[in-house]
């Protein structure tokens, strides 16, 4: 029974693309090293554990605290915030913690404030620009790599990237040119490392490239995150169908404007993000899906929130449909951005009327 | 000392911005019902208590559950869930509670299963274009007044808007233009229904015309919210001067990229929210503040936050000034949003390190 605004997960969903994923890295024979910054759940994280996944990837040292209760290897992916020493030396005394350098000024901090090891990867950036060494940039490399060899609780672990920009693609050509693009750019960096860097591994980690992709060649392991929901975004790029989608956010409806056949839901942009995403009928911040008993179908078409305050979500209705509605209904609202609406809503229910807690 | 990143208030701009608000509602006789839904802080709330504020606005059940612990008189801004009736009716048993109507099926519903006594607000639509019901709609708004004459629990209050289509003003004109046009309306609302209901108020409310405007006749009572912290696009609006804007949030720099003058910080779309605006640079996520000892000053010019991702914020910085920053510093970003940011940060802490809790 909704009452108010309901993060729903559909576990079969998820545990489906869970399980894809997992199957295409045994296929591939790279490493699975998921991002858990999506779910930030140790219960959906479990599920990994149970296909035998050992190491995961969170995106801030809150999360790495939260997981190391149950997890012991955990890539920081996100260059590392110094001022945290103090939560990194916690954390590195506990578990095998690996960090993202990018600049001699932090591996530099980091041999000096260490207390227990650690390994570090250093970000490589392969087109995306937000953050990360150019693959080309050789001298910045040589020169992180040499202030850390005499150091003993500091081992080089390989070259990370995120290929960011797949997130503007829109076939699956475009994502794989950009896939392509990175691994070409990764496999150079491995080849003139390996010799002196035996173990290095080459990471790579975007969910569009790591679903749509078939070729990893060079790369060692991946590092998707919101697969585990997908959401319209990754669905407008190509990434998935809306039947993976494995989170919705259910809204009680509290207004009715026929004249302009729109509805007015108790979900806003506190619960669902401000995310949006431009499509066919402009900006859109969520699709509305078929409703079951249990569960949810595909997008009504041409059903879509189109505006959103802190609490109100504007519905735009088809016509037809405006009269099937009434005032205590819900509708279900499939996200633009699952990590963001996740977040906000801080925790799921499952079909089975079950909580599962998050960070 | 900052470690992650934190939103800090400024104790004085805000009180500043409450007084100065509370003081207008003196000069112009009318009642100041402040909406609490921006900083959701009992605190907060304190500050209005102290000027001899005694009735609140909200915009969820939650909120006036919160908020009810101190506020005996609170009105919640938000076209009525009916699923929340059991809160609804614990409110009602605790506290003078007005909830907002604009529909013969909702006010059926609670003549049904109400167990206390409430007041109610019809809610009118003075051209935003949100939810209400049209200021012409006599028969609608009869309807409704009609299906309660009967009713001892459900008292008429009054109508109610909110002239949000301010938000998309620029100039202080264009404010007061639609301003202009919402009291109008309201007024020949009140002519018409007065005799009727000779205790019936206009109460009138978004920040913008709160702010500028200088006309309240008609009006009994308004209920401004944002303007207690303001923000960027406030500002853009006119509503604010920077130096008013109560609240900032302190990232740290966790990277830096001289080749293309960028700043990496540690504050992304789950920490300032995803809200854009238009400005002068395109679009923009936040702005870069003069970094005092105690506090921040004004906007540093062409420094701005130009795009977000889940934990990470890139910062455009003018050339000049790339080579001030290290790792480990942290910048001073005042939001576009600040009742998105402060709802994603949960507390404050202020100038002088102390922490303000809220809902």
């Amino acid at each position: 029974m909704i009452i108010k605004p309901t993060l729903l997960l559909d576990v079969k969903k998820c545990k489906k693309n869970i399980e894809a994923m997992f199957l295409k890295t045994q296929k591939h024979k790279i490493d699975f090293r998921p991002h858990f910054k999506t779910h930030q759940s140790l219960e959906i994280g479990s599920w990994f554990k149970e296909l035998g996944v050992n190491k995961i990837t969170v995106s801030s040292f809150d999360m790495a605290s939260y997981f190391s209760s149950e997890w012991t290897d955990i890539t920081v992916a996100f260059p590392v915030n110094i001022l945290e020493i103090e939560t990194i030396n916690a954390l590195a005394k506990k578990i095998q913690l690996n960090l993202l350098v990018e600049s001699l000024d932090t591996i530099n901090f980091l041999k000096e404030n260490l207390k227990h090891e650690i390994g570090f990867f250093i970000k490589i950036d392969v087109g995306f620009n937000r953050t990360g060494i150019l693959p080309t940039d050789y001298q910045r490399i040589n020169k992180i790599l040499n202030s850390v060899k005499p150091c003993n609780n500091i081992s080089f672990k390989g070259f990370l990237a995120h290929a960011g920009h797949t997130y503007k693609c829109r076939t699956r050509e475009e994502i794989e040119l950009v896939h392509k693009s990175a691994i070409d750019f990764m496999s150079r960096l491995k080849t003139r490392f390996i010799e002196q860097y035996p173990n290095l591994i080459i990471s790579l980690g975007d969910t569009p490239s790591c679903s749509v992709a078939d070729n990893f060649s060079g790369v060692d392991e991946i590092r998707p995150g919101n697969f585990v929901f997908y959401d319209l975004t990754q669905n407008k790029i190509g990434s998935n169908k809306i039947s993976q989608i494995a989170v919705a956010l259910a809204c009680p409806i509290v207004a009715i404007h026929k004249n302009r056949s729109e509805i007015v839901i108790y979900g806003g942009g506190v619960h669902l993000s401000k995310e949006r995403l431009e499509d066919k009928e402009g900006i859109i911040f969520g699709r509305v899906a078929e409703q079951f008993d249990i569960g949810w179908g595909e997008v009504i078409p041409n059903m879509f929130v189109k505006s959103l305050s802190q609490e109100h979500g504007i519905v735009s209705v088809p016509k037809a449909l405006i009269d099937k509605y009434k005032i205590g209904d819900s509708l279900i609202i499939l996200p633009v951005h699952s990590c963001m609406t996740s977040n906000l809503m801080k925790s799921y229910k499952t079909l089975r009327q079950n909580d599962i807690v998050r960070l």
